[in-house]
């Protein structure tokens, strides 16, 4: 048996799918940056039988384990008896904590209802943990040695003040997390997670820090995690590995930890005292929804056009009608007569556009759902586009996200590469 | 051992808290709905020995073994080799599903890589459950009479659609589920979770159907969930509940299950011929990206202005410039000439629009955060505007959110209220 810890879960609305399981990813946060191995977690019902027999197997497995539910006042809330009753021992009522649910109803001018004397009742020999925020206290309880047990209710806010204010203390007071895990997130865009992985294989084999790669919407993320005595020691053993898988990753790699494309645009414009203004179609104003979700966003985006129908094309951006029948909505012409549009209109730096079929309906043969051209007019009057075939399985949403990151990405990717060849100083 | 189902999610980065387990809720519901019971649910890392363990556990408690993640090209992906070993049987390569993989890289433009290989080593005796959006499929094994193993990918976009494309069909037809829950929810806008709970409260104590309230995001939701023995039966319970529920909800009410706010506006629209432009500041394209997530909606949605700096305001939408000055760009004036202006610049039966301060930074004494305006402008040339004080205490994109639904919810009620006054047909 490990030194490891084990979260469970108990309620019957988290297997019903009511709820969102947000206790087991705070619990699995805290245990990481406390340095505490934790291998499994098991959410079971308000039931006494099954909650029994995951008890028996986490104890098997683990040395400290961590509950959370099922303390309320009604008779589903059957963690603490439950508990007892498998360590086999009486419950013993504590009048401290009586008093202090009474006094903390008649604060709130209301009563203690009977039910809540059961709240009350905690294991012979179990200490109180205590719950500044609502009527259910926890236990800290070590009923066999080498064997503790963390309890508490189910609502998060009251559960995560509980465990800062006394379960770190107590645990790390008890010996528990000696070493923290400090972990950096590198960010990827325009390169598969499968490339990236096959590009940086002998880092994944690594084992202080670990490196482990992660992919969703399009992006992809190498995890750099190092388990050391403190912050400053972890971020030793991080700092030379993520600067080389930033070399490998090249003009790939975008950001760290809370950075989006977004934001890596931003500061490019803002360093540059530069501007932007954008001309969507299929993303239908997903594009300055990303730029405009970027606090202080206003210093360097100046706006935008949703020009979804084509006369708005014509009639907000200056598109040529003949060249929108001639080449069609969806075409390297209209994605540059766009952002140029844009671009002249708003007397902006630089104009990114962004037209294609975002599906489901609208798609030919040659012009299928996913086709999506991306338009870029720059300070010196140059104008780019750029073509891309996304496919329809995935789906309209997908679509339009991976279109206006894409976007973004071509703009960094521009920005960045200037502002390498200027750091040479020629 | 019951006739029930049990859940194991696999990945390190749930252990560490890093992604939320969102599959677990989709699956929990899921299996409500399906009336399979399901009493626990496991997570455990990327490794092969706890894994094992996990499985030894389920196969003693579960006839169904519902198993998410662990599917992808990186050598830290071992769902699939785990169980192969675990159940003692070789790994089989299958063709079609190389050649199915090989076939999605090349329609997105790029190569299979050769790590992507091992996707299509499947154990002996199992079927492939299809994956339609990514490359990891899943599998459909029976490796011992009685237990049934489904895997999916932990991308939750890729395993919800193969959960009801092959998993739902596949399990009905092997006889799980006899008696199906089945639940509507009815959606409202512009009334408090706590004041429409207050409404409905007799009906909160139904038993079959049942009534729940549900609240996120600024939206109220009833749930109505019947058990029966079919999905028509179960309508039948939910219909007369449903349509009392409705006359409480009266004009807050606007849908139920897949309606949005931009849905919903947009079928007033499309019935009534009509069509709408967007001039938005503070929310810098959220509005025109709900309004274009709908599947033609280029039938109704012209575009629109994302009139970001005052600049744009007055060159895209020819708003004011002295009454930028004398009013500030957050004002009832300034909303309803963004709405008139995109409106005639765009030819459209309706303009709409959105200027706020969305914050951190921007907000004064008498121009605080979250001040917002919107502005209405319609087919006879009439303009509105409505002022809303949503508070800076939620954050900017809750900001940006709220305002982009409030300025639907705006639209709708006008439009909802001129249909209903039709169909008095006087």
């Amino acid at each position: 048996m490990s030194l490891s810890a084990e979260v469970i879960c108990v309620g019957t609305e988290l297997l019903l799918g009511d709820i969102l399981n947000t206790n087991a990813q705070f619990l699995a946060q805290q245990l990481a940056q406390l340095g505490i191995p934790h291998y499994y977690q098991t959410v079971v019902g308000d039931n006494p039988l099954r909650l029994k027999k995951v008890l028996a197997i986490a104890c098997e497995r683990s040395r400290l384990i961590i509950l959370t539910g099922g303390l309320g006042p009604t008779p589903d809330d059957l963690t603490i008896e439950t508990l007892a009753d498998f360590f086999d021992v009486p419950l013993v009522e504590h009048p401290e904590i009586l008093e202090d649910i009474t006094q903390k109803y008649a604060r709130r001018g209301r009563q203690m209802s009977p039910s809540n004397r059961k709240q009350a009742l905690l294991p012979e020999g179990a200490e109180v943990l205590p719950n500044s925020s609502g009527s259910a206290p926890g236990v800290i309880w070590q009923p066999r040695t080498g064997l503790t047990i963390l309890t508490f209710p189910g609502v998060p806010s009251e559960m995560q003040l509980m465990w800062q204010e006394t379960a770190v203390p107590y645990l790390r007071q008890q010996g528990w997390g000696q070493e923290i895990i400090h972990s950096r997130m590198l960010k990827f865009w325009g390169i598969a997670e499968s490339a990236l992985a096959e590009k940086v294989a002998p880092f994944l084999d690594l084992s202080n820090p670990t490196v482990a790669p992660y992919a969703n919407h399009g992006e992809v993320k190498l995890r750099i995690a190092a388990r050391a005595e403190s912050e400053a020691i972890a971020r030793q053993l991080i700092e030379p590995v993520e600067h080389q898988l930033r070399q490998i990753g090249g003009l790939d790699y975008y950001g760290a930890d809370e950075d989006s494309l977004a934001s890596v645009v931003g500061e490019h414009l803002q360093t540059a005292h530069e501007t932007l203004g954008t001309a969507e179609s299929c993303t239908g104003g997903g594009l300055g929804q990303m730029l405009t979700s970027i606090p202080g966003s206003s210093n360097y985006f100046m706006g935008g056009v949703i020009s979804y129908d084509n006369q708005a094309k014509i009639s907000l951006l200056g598109v040529n009608a003949q060249d929108l029948a001639q080449h069609g909505a969806v075409s390297h012409t209209i994605a540059k007569q766009m952002a140029a549009g844009v671009r002249s209109r708003l007397g902006t730096t630089w104009g990114l556009s962004i037209t294609g079929i975002a599906g489901p309906g609208g798609g030919t043969a040659s012009k299928p759902v996913g086709l999506v051209y991306i338009g870029l007019a720059g300070p010196q009057d140059e104008i780019e586009s750029y073509e891309y075939q996304f496919g329809s399985f995935r789906g309209r949403s997908w679509i339009q996200r991976i279109s206006a990151c894409t976007a973004l990405d071509q703009l960094r990717r521009k920005l960045l590469t200037r502002s390498l060849l200027e750091d040479l100083a020629f």
